[in-house]
């Protein structure tokens, strides 16, 4: 077989695959919400089925939490074991999306067609054009790609609790030299990237408490703590004015960039404020002294991700409440310890809470940063299909949103992954209105087929 | 007929005046939502029958908002204005309620039976002491007492919007030498207060915009602006160190309080402190160098009602929203202009919001604060019914939470007003599991008895 007769296949059923990613679209597989639970189990299944189609040993495993979904070709001895993610983020504010958020459309649109639909881009959308890469690869070989192994895990989009255990149980199932990671973005419309550094995270939710109800801000305004008016005020001690993290020993520990890849990311920094204009904004809002590129690659960030307390619906009411709660998350990079961040963090909220209140902690994951050595084979294949297939040489570059899987791939199975995918920046994941470009699922399945026929 | 054999048809006819009490309480008026209004006008309705029933004169009146409901004795001059509201607080948190709020029971406590339900003292308990005083008047006398008019609004827990041009348009009906407004409490369990300062309220929403939409932290984080970390941050500069609201001209023209009354309230401040300990708090939250009462009644406040913005649900989403609202409540002293204070709070926020994000307000009514004379005659019957009907002498005390009505009486409808009510600090108005005591409910009915018959 030549890779032309593997990518011709491909062209000629983008159509279908395009269809089968339509039916996977429309399994509401929120894993955040226990209401959506057994459509994450309906997910799991529909990919074990799939795979199974195609010739794969494929299984649904139960976890701690929601299924994985396992799946082995014929040969034993694996290469490379390609991960992704069946679950989804909410689908909140509802009302900003232009259609049902799980009723997939086809939208011709004037940069090209867009798949619309929650998990179009992460991760359904992007998992699949590796599926399908192997699917053409069997049509057209009558075999299956040798020493491919699939991991799908479904908690992905909730802090996957069950991941380290499932991992630190299936060791031996999960072997591989490498992992294969489609999870992730393009630079730019026509620049693939490789992710050679990714960010950690940690989430916390913060609670302050202070009277014993609420109260009417009237009678009690002005003499009783409110909790609000605290929260806001921890809140805001978290940055200073040059937008750096206040937390004590925050930045200890923190390597800078090596001086190639800060050449690299220098040339790509104006590219790279579109990050910014395509959502409506000009200024990076950062650290004063770093590059946009930086502060979104390399450097670690605290962001509030939710407030809430006291009164929110219509109208008003003057109420000073008995608690008000806010999410607050970190991205972090190598050298720190998520539990040290943790502890730290908490220290310097007690440390604001005045008499007459107290605060709790909700623990909502923690992952550490990661980098890979780019010494395996499969990296300069990988390479070389996104050489092929794209217009730009692919960019080495950091990943903002962190994947716990790639630092678990290396701390308990001891592999390095290859992270590459084709998302792009307007793809609005996490946000109403997701889209998945054609070309990114039709270019993505190529590369994979590139990737695949060079094994 | 004596004042006593009008207290002894009181102390006959108790229970079924309480009775009357939980009819009223079972109807779910709140005006702050819409979805209630129809049950506001049933209220209404419910209010003028019981007026009709004793005699009085009473219609519902149309206003450009909730009806009103005015009631008039045979006597064609009025002397007193009597004022209430039928509507009530929100329920929510419904699940810290131990009953359902619009199913009020009698609950016997150590301190005494108490009615509680939503409305019980705010204020639909408090309005009927009035009216049952008026029906036991009539039981006993067989005619209405001279001189009576009653208003009862349906606003007044979501700003009485529709009030100033209702008074405006009614003057004529509603003109009076003087108003008896019952919306008010003890000072504590065995000493009545007669409130002759109000404090004012101006109440805002404020929303952060920045992203046009919701983002990923973790792609966006450390670069995109934040409405929850702006918004965060205008709140947090509300207040300095010393707890003194920081809007610049916030205190401008405010004058310090009458040596008498800071002598009479100095005795007062200590058993104040159960203002605090009653709620679980001990330590003042207001300005440093205020006394307790100070704090409530007498000192302009700023508080914050309300924040919601990004995920509050369960589980975690990493999401930069792209906006953040919080709604803000100044309580206004003798001195400030409520018009001039919003323009010089919206102009400090508007002064901390960065390039690329933008900030809106929204309006929910404002009100002057306001003081009384003590000239009129009614004033002295109060007083003397209040002493002869609780253990200690009445009390003459500010008031924290503000009763924007006594300011439009005064400005509108010329007259000044007499303020004293049987709540009690424990009454958990505007929280879950509101309640009424039955002393309060049956020495209210006495002490209005009292002035009646010295009318």
């Amino acid at each position: 077989m030549t890779t032309q007769t593997l990518l011709d296949e491909i062209d000629r059923t983008v159509d279908q695959a395009t269809g089968r990613l339509l039916e996977f679209l429309r399994i509401p597989s929120v894993s955040t919400d226990p209401a959506h639970h057994r459509d994450c189990g309906r997910a799991a299944d529909w990919l074990a089925n799939q795979l199974r189609d195609i010739g794969f040993e494929s299984s649904v495993q139960p976890t701690e939490g929601l299924p994985a979904v396992v799946a082995v070709g014929p040969s034993e001895n694996s290469t490379a074991l390609f991960y992704g993610h069946y679950d989804v983020q909410p689908t909140d504010p509802l009302d900003k999306w232009d259609h049902s958020p799980f009723e997939p459309i086809i939208e011709d649109r004037a940069g090209g067609r867009v798949i619309r639909g929650r998990g179009a881009s992460d991760d359904k959308g992007q998992l699949m054009t590796f599926v399908e890469a192997c699917r053409a690869y069997r049509n057209v070989t009558g075999t299956l790609p040798r020493g491919v192994r699939f991991f799908f895990e479904g908690e992905e989009e909730s802090g996957s609790p069950s991941l380290v255990p499932f991992l630190e149980k299936n060791r031996s199932h999960l072997s591989s030299s490498i992992a294969l990671i489609c999870d992730t973005g393009l630079f730019d419309h026509d620049t693939p990237a490789i992710v050679t550094m990714l960010r950690g995270l940690l989430a916390e939710e913060v609670t302050v408490s202070g009277p014993e109800l609420d109260l009417h801000s009237g009678i009690y305004g002005g003499a009783a703590a409110n909790p609000l008016r605290i929260l806001s005020h921890i809140l805001s001690q978290l940055h200073d004015h040059q937008g750096r993290v206040t937390v004590p020993g925050f930045y200890q520990n923190i390597p800078e960039l090596p001086d190639d890849l800060r050449t690299q990311w220098k040339k790509l920094d104006i590219r790279s404020q579109s990050l910014l204009t395509s959502v409506g904004l000009a200024h990076p809002a950062g650290e004063v002294d770093r590059s946009l590129l930086e502060m979104v690659w390399s450097r670690p960030t605290c962001e509030i991700n939710g407030i809430t307390g006291g009164y929110g619906g219509d109208g008003f009411k003057t109420v000073i409440p008995a608690t008000a709660t806010a999410k607050v998350s970190f991205r972090l990079v190598a050298g720190q310890d998520p539990a040290t961040i943790r502890r730290q963090f908490r220290t310097f909220v007690q440390s604001q809470v005045p008499a007459d209140c107290s605060v709790a902690f909700g623990e909502y994951g923690a992952s550490p940063a990661c980098s890979f050595s780019l010494d395996h084979p499969l990296f300069d294949h990988v390479r070389a299909a996104l050489s092929a297939e794209w217009p730009e040489d692919p960019v080495m570059v950091g990943c903002g949103g962190s994947i716990p899987v790639a630092g678990y791939f290396k701390s308990i199975l001891g592999i390095d992954s290859v992270l590459t995918g084709f998302g792009l920046e307007d793809d609005q994941i996490h946000s109403p209105n997701e889209k998945y470009d054609i070309r990114s699922f039709h270019r993505g399945m190529r590369t994979w087929a590139r990737v695949l026929s060079n094994w």
